[in-house]
């Protein structure tokens, strides 16, 4: 899989001079969808099917401070898939340098908001995700 | 009407060490809103009847910077009041020093996207805003 | 301490029609910002002393959706303080019911980026938030 | 000059589906750096130079709404550029239709904050954003 570049806009920073803290939950999401339109179940997919993935919980280590106009390179892992439980991790760097390092959890809801089992819904992209989340603990 | 108050987020500051000129578009937004409330005919209401007010178009003009933890006093007007647009007019002050002026237009909207009349569907509120409106040009 | 209560801006919402997750980690530090002013220890009272306080890492669980124009009554509590290192963490709550709990975690940083002991520098703010971080850990 | 693209991110939509109108103001932002950058005087010159480039006024005409993940190109022209005042304009589109039309006024400042002739500190860009004036004004 490509990682993902995002690179920091001049109103992402605070007067600190440096990037807001929030928004690498937000860059998070980019690489994420960047990640999964790779495996072939972008978010207009999932849409389009009437399911819907929102994050349960994020966590972010901040490494180093990154300011506009950086270039910061997102590597996107698979750390955990379940059948009701998907968790994402993140290596932010610049010029190879880790700035964050992060993770989000996510389940898939159906239109009417119930829980769906990816492994039964997607199980071409469940097997994809569990080959990478099991070559990742290695 | 109260004028609505926005205390200048630590995240809304840019490394220029001021309020990211962008905000300003969403301070109007809570000023609208807040103002809307205020008749009685919040974005709730709206909402529940199938109307949507999308922005038209803004304009925005900085006179002095702001900072965090500047207290934005934002006063509300309504410029121009016809059966398919709407015009606010905005004033922000700090400390009674004025900020930044600035317009946004709108229309309203049914759930299938056609053009509403405010006038035909909310007559007592299109009353009101057009004495606003009148009283606003004197 | 008094609680900081966020309104859900329309703009702080996404097309799940719910509270972006990302708005979470802002409502955090809006609260943050209120809970060390009540101390006495203000962002302005550090900032005018030539320190600051950077973000070190983030943990949000997202319990139930939010949305606007939701009232998010946030709790700051103190998990862990040293010389070196300060926890908060936070629970929000819409109408009683907890929607999200979060830390994050910080250091203080001199003009030229250097450690600063928070106990060394403060010794009356320190002493507090250790007082807090004991009687919350009982 | 290239068009600068930017693709909408889920975050910068809101509940009524679209992307939030303030995020147009960013694209904005994004499009003039990326036209300064093509220039050679790019944003990191200038901030080198302790030159800052306040916004003075943005005006933004929403003609069609746009979505995640629609990509919208933007082209920068100069509308006017006297020796004090700079007058961008933009026109977006997605799939070459136009979404919106904007413009926004900008000043230069030295580090004390006093007015800079554009003319007189960098003759040649002067010269080329005239030309480029001119030739839109055709």
């Amino acid at each position: 899989m490509n990682t993902y570049t995002h690179t920091v806009h001049y109103y992402e920073t605070d007067k600190m001079k440096i990037t807001h803290h929030s928004n690498y939950i937000r860059f998070m999401e980019e690489a994420r969808v960047d990640f999964l339109a790779q495996t072939g179940y972008g978010f207009d997919k999932l849409e389009e099917d009437g399911i819907v993935s929102p994050v349960m919980s994020v966590t972010c280590d901040y490494k180093h401070t990154t300011t506009f106009p950086d270039k910061i390179e997102i590597e996107v892992s698979v750390v955990k898939c379940s059948a009701l439980k998907l968790i994402f991790g993140y290596t932010m760097r610049v010029e190879s340098q880790i700035v964050a390092t992060a993770t989000s959890s996510h389940c898939f809801l159906d239109s009417k908001g119930k829980f769906v089992s990816l492994e039964a819904t997607y199980p071409e992209l469940f097997k994809m995700l569990q080959e990478m989340a099991s070559s990742n603990a290695k």
